[in-house]
């Protein structure tokens, strides 16, 4: 089969690789209908991280067919369609009964290892053997979906839900008032999930013309264009000085926690899933002054999806807008390339 | 009238000094009843924070009665019993109603400025003036309470607050698992709140006996004598190997908020109320890993008295219990340094 590897930064190739097998009676065989671009591999793809030693797999998105099971795997079939979460989790163990798969004591990652330490697929390829089918597997009723939901399914395996998990780190509720730091994908999707949640007043940051309309789409009710100092200043001018009960935090920059921290009002609160490069660690004296609080991370998305997935089939939530470039997968560095030169917000890869 | 005031580095005196005086129609003047030294006054008589230039008045948890009151107050009269809370608030700002009116826009502080920029009587003395006296002061109902309640009546002053307050940031509620970093009368009231939150399981980070005695007295269920990595490890064992829902920090040094960050279970939270002292800031990729959530600082007391004020005239609380040692004002250095030395878990001064 085909599968994505990095070979460094700027240099990702579509290569052959041999097909995966059952090696665990847990396990199973996902046949990709869809895959995507991360803006987590950005920060691979741009050397920001440690470049790798050899080529990595890589793509932790995806959803597909389900082409074989092992012999203990029970709540999935081959032909179901099915969403993987980001990660690969048992669904069983403390951390996943807790609400956090994420932190799945037999947890594994794609293109990664799964928690025996074997090798396993990245995302962005033709196959991907799931190590804990059962756990990690959802499987969409109804058998493979019409095209059109495709890309609203395939962000249920990170970027909605992520966005989703910022909302909810952040405490968002009904009449909450909310501003969104970061209109990626991931910023985006948090401007959605936050009006799902019934938040009364959503601010999408943005300086960029087509994601402040997507934004708007999403159910933003103001754009700030400005940064910095000056964005907390117009921030805060929009509600009675002090600032919006919940903020977004979605790029994992310094300035941009910096910016979330010090936009919300005293007692709020920031919820962040922007993975964080170039720190420094939070300012604790600061949150002893104000009282925000601050929450979130790895998405346990796992564990949102039960929740979210009728909604979009019935077509009520449609985040896969946030989609709007797809290239077949051997066009696979110009999926990255275009996101990387903000060219796309996010690219979708079919086979 | 006398008053306390930190000269230096173990150095409390008290001293003399004009009475105070109603200097706007919002202020009272309040014979105080009863104060007392708190863990954060510690730090200034140690020298860790930087020597005063000058002697400064200190103190700033009391109880009394109202003597005068300003043609502007209406909730509070000459006779009554009151509770400050331990800075001056006015209760009816935004962030006052937001419930931290720790944040109030017109803040003042015992022993400092109020909003205006005046000179403000510290709570280690016979009388202070309170700048919103509608605002800061909560009237107890029945008129001077029976001197057996007094030292509960005092711990809403700040104590027992603070310590519900790190209770209420870690998420507590019926059926949580919570751990209590920090013995002191802080860490000691956050185990009495948590159990009046309902907390299934409630361990006292403690290698003193009689502070263990009274941790297992307000609710404590384990106590655990290791500290760092062993207490870690003891802690995760009591757990399922995973750690506690909630973790209050009521200590402030690096040490402790790392104990706390490190003890969480995936996904739980550190509600912290330790003045932060001797850094470093918050190692935000831990949490980013275990999304565990951090959230606290300076208790908005005067948020909470109302609720907790009649399970204490009830007898139903019995906070108080932290105080061990009762010196008269005159006495003061006493009071600090039987704390400092740890002879005393927190020192109450009657006049």
């Amino acid at each position: 089969m085909r599968a994505t590897f990095l070979h460094g930064p700027g240099d990702v190739r579509l290569e052959e690789v041999p097909d995966p097998v059952i090696r665990d009676p847990r396990n199973a065989i996902v046949r990709v209908v869809a895959s995507c671009v991360c803006g987590s591999d950005l920060w691979h793809y741009r050397g920001v991280t440690a470049k790798p030693d050899e080529p990595t797999r890589i793509g932790h998105e995806f959803v597909g067919v389900v082409e074989e099971v092992g012999s203990d795997v029970s709540r999935v079939r081959p032909g179901d369609f099915v969403i993987a979460p980001f990660y690969d989790c048992d669904m069983t163990c403390a951390n996943c009964r807790n609400g956090f798969s994420t932190s799945c004591l037999e947890r594994g990652s794609w293109g990664g290892k799964d928690h025996t330490g074997a090798d396993v697929d990245g995302g962005q390829g033709e196959y991907v053997r799931v190590p804990h089918a059962d756990g990690s597997l959802t499987v969409v009723p109804g058998g493979v979906p019409d095209d059109a939901l495709i890309p609203s399914l395939l962000t249920l395996s990170d970027v909605f839900l992520t966005g989703h998990h910022a909302a909810v780190s952040a405490g968002v509720r009904a009449g909450s008032t909310v501003v969104v730091v970061g209109d990626g994908a991931v910023g985006l999707s948090g401007v959605l999930a936050a009006s799902r949640l019934g938040a009364e007043r959503i601010v999408a940051m943005s300086r960029h013309e087509p994601r402040q309309a997507l934004a708007r789409r999403f159910g933003a009710t103001d754009v700030i264009a400005s940064r910095g100092a000056d964005g907390i200043r117009d921030v805060k001018e929009l509600f009675d000085g002090i600032g919006p009960d919940a903020v977004l935090e979605c790029v994992g920059t310094k300035e941009s926690m910096d910016q979330a921290l010090r936009s919300a009002r005293p007692g709020g609160q920031v919820g962040f899933v922007g993975v964080p490069h170039g720190g420094p660690e939070l300012p604790v004296r600061t949150m002893f002054g104000s009282n925000v609080g601050v929450r979130g991370g790895v998405a346990p998305v796992r564990n949102y999806v039960d929740e979210v997935l009728p909604e979009v089939l019935s077509g009520a939530l449609d985040p896969g807008r946030v989609f709007d470039l797809t290239v077949p997968l051997s066009d696979v560095a110009e999926g990255y390339a275009a996101m990387d030169e903000r060219r796309a917000i996010k690219s979708l890869l079919v086979p």
